[in-house]
């Protein structure tokens, strides 16, 4: 994978929480045109995702499979709307390592298997200025 | 400008307001190391914004210059985090008369200059699932 950034790279997705992807993604798709890419079930974390558009800078629609979902808790506490953003990284574990050492506070010491098999994990708002941060670490499958 | 998207393509950046530039600028530059391209007031909007990384998939920093700014009231309801996600488009004139033809709620009805005299309009949340949606026209000499 290149990037003319920084080993940090740009944002690879925005993620939306939403109560249902039946009542989402007809805005996302038919008004505002956004291709989509397809839709995915994620066990692990409970959440059934809708994907728009090209390799970078995608929308990630999220909707919650059981009350327990993270994104169910979120919609009960929040509402519908901005959950989180995910900025690509070449190296996830160096990236952990890197910001552990900073005494960076992460909610994910190791890189889990979000959506499309890539390597995730996630700061913690606390961090980051009230921004639930995912570091993305692509799928070579998917580059 | 070109991109390999559909006529609304992707994202821009992603608009993240926060108490104090002062406060927020150093995680994101020193620690996430994204690159810091500059700081820009925008007094239509009565924000000053830190932007970081390249092109496309930018993090923009929002900080209130005064206590009437939108960010100033959004911080007092919500607290800091995630502000807006805004998508790139070649032409947001013919973008905003398409969707207002169907009918899609809007807070422009017409372009404003945002930073970096980039043509901006933003769409109201309720009409994307508690997203503030922004299109984004780059400015000529940017693209």
């Amino acid at each position: 994978m290149q990037t003319p950034f920084s080993h940090l790279g740009p944002i690879d997705h925005v993620g939306i929480a939403v109560r249902s992807l039946d009542e989402a993604v007809p805005f996302y798709r038919d008004t505002l045109k956004l291709p989509l890419l397809g839709v995915e079930e994620v066990a692990d974390q409970g959440v059934r995702t809708a994907i728009f558009s090209g390799p970078l800078g995608r929308v990630e629609l999220l909707e919650a499979t059981h009350a327990e979902s993270p994104i169910a808790k979120f919609i009960a506490k929040r509402g519908e709307g901005m959950h989180h953003v995910a900025l690509r990284v070449t190296d996830l574990d160096a990236e952990l390592a890197r910001l552990e050492a900073q005494g960076v506070q992460l909610i994910d010491r190791t890189a889990r298997i979000g959506a499309g098999g890539h390597r995730i994990a996630f700061l913690h708002p606390k961090a980051t200025g009230g921004v639930l941060l995912e570091l993305c670490e692509p799928h070579a499958a998917a580059t």
